[in-house]
This record gives structure tokens, C-alpha cells and sequence, in this order.
């Protein structure tokens, strides 16, 4: 089969690799309808995390299931199915819990930008769509995969509820997700902060009710103007900088929520300031399957049409044209087809 | 009138100060019933605050409405009152969200520990008995003007519902009153950590299930153990040093929060791994007059008894052993009859 393989900074490419084989009884083989290319993946593409070696890439996707191991009970060979960024048992008191992502048996897998992929733990990761799907349903199915499900995770983690004003620092694909979800669950006013037009309009057509496009003290100013002098309920930390972070913090009234789901890098903030004005933080990597049934649900009844943040697609030889068109921010969030 | 003045680390002392008087409409004037000395008083009396010039002392009180400004309509003299470490107007964007420790007109004062007091904003601070109390209730109704207040505001921040299980850092009187918050929210498991028997009795009757005497590693350890290896739904962090607040995030489940109430004293620490494992951290000063209408009916009803956190009761005039008791950890904590 063919997928991604990322080399170094600034070198992806698609090329011939083995087809993956069950391995574990617990394991599945999906044979990819759509897969994408994350944020977060641009870290090693810029050089900025290492690559010590030759690694497969990706760990967003949807799929046909092509093969289960004997012991796979909830998922059969035909079904369609999305799963997570990170296998969950689903058994564990964290699973249990609803925070699969700290499943005790977590484990990621890069590679999904691929024509076949080996899903670990596949009962507790999986989730079939109730049939198949018709094909302009695939965008919105895959990004529950990550970023839909990660910009949701934002605004439950902020405690997002009718009524509320939300603010979105962060305009990249999660971010926007974050302006979806804050909108989906009842929030009556969603200020999107952004400076990029087509970001912009996006935002808007998933419920941003306002655009700050100023920055820094600027922005939090701006946000406050607006807001009777104090801040949004709720802010969704969608960046992962320290910068981004006091931003979102500063643009909290006292007594409220920021959902932090921007994976942080070398990020130290204080939180004394917080402290004094009460104002709380929670959030982390995305519990994804705790959210499928629901998300899918959404999206199969078009309440919810995350899939416009994909405003590329390309097929997977063009891996590295999708890779430099999100460096380069031509792309919101490239969708890939075998 | 005789009130209690701090001249500096290990020396206060009962003197003669000045009566108070009306100076802005809305002030009232209370007739101090009783009056306790807080941990957070330690910091000063301990020297590690610095105390510049001789200060009245004190922030927590009960008593006699004895007059009012012109401005005042909520309070009338002769009430049995209770009010916040903290005055607040009411009215602001943040006392209607249920904040008023981030009142925008929120002022401390300090000289509580009086004959007689001025409370500032008077309609927006104070809150009146349905009657005159029987003597028996002024420890607990004193309690609610900052210590069970306090606690209550940790399991409220830490989101604490019926079922969970709740684990207390620090056996203060906060600590305490958070153990009989976590308990009357409904906790099925009530851990607290303490190492001290008096304190472990007194944790015991305000409901906590189980205590842990070890601390650090050893004590989450010990917490984690009680709790399939996860953590504690939720962690009430009641000291406000960062060595108290990293056992309180590492003895927290992923996907739980810490509720923090601990003044933290040049404490930082980092996010980071409470990011990875999606523990969230929520609190800050007290809102008292929020919680108290709801927490006065309790103590009204003899629901709760926070006032059990005063082991030692002392004339004013005592103060400066009042304060050698609690420096000597002799006393939980002290309450003062003028």
C-alpha cells in the first residue's frame, strides 16, 4: 500500500509501505476513506520536534473496516468507522470515566495518512456510523477523528452553557471547531478572534457572532469592552503558547473557564493572576471516543458540518503539496484521499 | 472601644482604639458578637508579611447592626448579621455573576477583631439572621464569614458532586470546613489529609471517610491505591504552598479538578502535566456572600456545624495568646469574645 512518510523537516513523502497486519486479537485493519493532516503535525514538519528517523505519518482518519482480530466484538469487516488519535480499551477506570484519552493502555499511532492502517484496541476506539455514508458526510466524519472532537473538548472543559459569551483565542482548524462547538451548546454570543479573512468568514458560518481581530492587550481590551468591563464566561485556548494562553486567561471574567486544549510547548505561565481574580482552567487532549457517539450523531443529522475546515483536497500522492499549503497557511486543513 | 492591633511579627495587643463612626451612606456599624483569628493572619504575625506600621487586625466577624448610613435598606439596627472577608456592592457585573470577591468596589478591611466595626457597602455584604440567634450558633455563624465559606468555595470550584470521591490537602480550619463542604455536597468518600489525631477526630465528625497520614509521593501513592490507581475525583488544595498544590494535582484523576482556595505565597508551578493528564484547577478567594444566604440556612437548620473548628475561645483582651496558640499550632482556631 501506499502512505506518508515524514523524513525530516520539510520532507514528507508518499511512498510504498507494508500493509499493516493484524497483530494483537484486539486490533483492526480500516481501509482509508479520508485521512488529513493536523496542526500539530507541523511541529516535526518544521524541525521544531525531532525526527530521529524515517517515521509513517498521521493519526486522523475514517475507513471501511477491511479485517478484525478474534477478540474485536463491536465493530465488523464493511462497517464504517471513525476513531480517535489515541486507542482506548475502553475497560479501564480513566475509559470508564470518560477520559480515554488517559486510557491506561493509551497508545497513539502516527501512519494514518495512509491506504490501510492497524487500529489497536479496537473496541474501545472505534465507532461505526449507523450505515454506510453518503460520500459529503466524509469530511465532517473525519474530523471528529481530532479537531472537531478537540474544539468540542474546549468548550465542554470551559463549561460552555446557554447563554454564556465565549470567546476562541486561536483561528486555526481547532479553533474554528471551538467556535462550533461553543455555538452548538447554546452560547449566545461566540467572539472568534482572528486577523484572516476566509478564517473569518468560516467563523462566522459556524456561529461567531463577533471578530477580534486585534491582538495582545489589544485584544483582551477589546474583549472587555464588550463584556461590561470584566471578560467572556468562557475563553477556548486553541494555540498551545504561553502567549495564546495569558491571553485566554486575561479575557476570563472573574469566576470563569478557560478550556485549554492547544497542546503546549515548553509553555510556563503563572497562575497566580488567575488565582486572585478566580479564574479557572481545564482542559487537555481530547477524550475523542467519549465524544463520537454524540459528535457522529450530529453530524449525521447535519446539526453540525465541521468538515468545512478541510478547504483542500488533495489525493495522498500530494502529501507534500498538503503539507507545505498548511505551513504555509494557504490551507486551513488539508483532507487527504487514497 | 478595645480592638486588636498588630505592631508587628509575634506582637499584638488589646488596646484602646478610637470608636467607629458612619463615613459613607452606605457603611453600617456592627457590635462585634464574636471574632476569630485566621490562618492567613499567620503571615504577618509570623513576619513573613511585612507589617509596615501598627494595623488593626482581623477580617471575620458577627454581631449587632448598631447603625446605619443614610444609603442602607437591606439591614436595619438590631439585626444578628454576618459578612465577608471582603466588602462588595451588590450591583457590579461581577457580584451579579455570583463573584463578588472580584466586586469591582471590593475593599478588605482589617480591625475585626473589635468591640465595634465599620462595614463599607453595607447592602451588598451583609446578610441578616431570620432572628436572633441562640448563643450556641455564633461559632458556626462566625464560621461562615471566611473559613467555611472558603471550603465551601474549594468543593464548589472542584465541582464536587454526590458519589465522588474527595480528597483534602491540608488539616487547617479551611481544610476542615472543606472536609464538611465535600461531605454535605454528597461525597460518597471523604479523604482527609492529616497527620495531627485532634484534627483527624475533628475530620472524622465533619464526615471524612478516611484519613491519610502520609505525605508527598507516599501520600498520593496512598490516595491513588484508595482509588484503583486513578486519583480522587476531586482534590480540595486548602494550604496555598506549591509543594501543597503539586500533591494536590498529582492526587487528582485525570479528567478531575483541584478546587484551590490556599492564598498561594510566591508559589509557582506548572500546568503542564496537569495539561497531559486533563486535571483542571479552579478558585480563588472566596465570594462569600454568595454562599452565604444558602450556608446560613444550613448552619440555621443545624445541618452543619462548622463552628466545631474553634477549639479554643478566648476574651478579646487575650488576643496575643490567641495568636501564640495558633502560631504553636496549640489552637485550630481561636474565636474572640469582646
Amino acid at each position: 500500500m501506499r502512505g506518508a512518510v515524514i523524513y525530516g523537516a520539510g520532507d514528507v513523502r508518499c511512498e510504498e509501505r507494508p500493509d499493516p497486519a493484524i497483530i494483537e486479537p484486539t486490533d483492526a485493519i480500516i481501509r482509508t476513506v479520508a485521512t488529513c493532516i493536523c496542526g500539530s503535525d507541523l511541529w516535526r514538519y518544521r524541525g521544531i520536534d525531532p525526527v530521529p528517523h524515517p517515521t509513517p505519518f498521521g493519526h486522523e482518519y475514517c475507513g471501511i473496516v477491511e479485517q478484525v482480530g478474534g477478540a474485536v466484538t463491536s465493530v465488523t469487516p464493511g462497517q464504517f468507522v471513525v476513531g480517535g488519535f489515541l486507542a482506548s480499551d475502553g475497560t479501564c477506570p480513566n475509559c470508564r470515566y470518560g477520559v480515554q484519552s488517559a486510557c491506561v493502555q493509551a497508545c497513539g499511532y502516527d501512519g494514518c495518512q495512509a491506504e490501510m492502517i492497524r487500529i489497536p484496541l479496537a473496541d474501545g476506539t472505534l465507532v461505526a456510523t449507523p450505515e454506510q455514508p453518503p460520500e459529503n458526510l466524509f469530511p465532517s466524519l473525519l474530523a471528529l477523528s481530532d479537531v472537531m472532537a478537540t474544539g468540542w473538548h474546549a468548550a465542554v472543559s470551559a463549561a460552555v452553557r446557554p447563554g454564556m459569551t465565549v470567546a476562541v483565542v486561536g483561528d486555526g482548524a481547532v479553533g474554528l471547531c471551538g467556535v462550533l462547538a461553543a455555538s452548538t451548546l447554546g452560547a449566545a454570543r461566540v467572539i472568534a478572534m482572528s486577523r484572516h479573512a476566509s478564517r473569518q468568514q468560516l467563523a462566522r458560518a459556524f456561529g461567531a457572532t463577533d471578530i477580534v481581530d486585534e491582538r495582545g492587550d489589544a485584544g483582551i481590551a477589546r474583549i472587555r469592552e464588550m463584556t461590561e468591563g470584566v471578560g467572556a464566561d468562557a475563553v477556548l485556548e486553541c494555540v498551545g503558547t504561553g502567549e495564546a494562553q495569558l491571553q485566554a486567561l486575561r479575557a476570563t471574567r472573574p469566576g470563569g473557564m478557560v478550556g485549554w486544549v492547544g497542546v503546549p510547548h515548553d509553555v510556563e505561565f503563572s497562575m497566580q493572576d488567575s488565582f486572585w481574580r478566580n479564574v479557572g482552567v481545564r482542559g487537555g487532549p481530547a477524550p475523542v471516543r467519549h465524544y463520537l457517539p454524540d459528535l457522529m450523531e450530529r453530524v449525521w443529522n447535519r446539526q453540525i458540518d465541521p468538515g468545512q475546515v478541510f478547504d483542500l483536497t488533495l489525493p495522498l500522492a500530494q502529501v507534500a503539496e498538503g503539507y507545505r499549503a498548511m505551513d504555509e497557511r494557504r490551507a486551513i486543513k488539508v483532507l487527504l484521499r487514497p
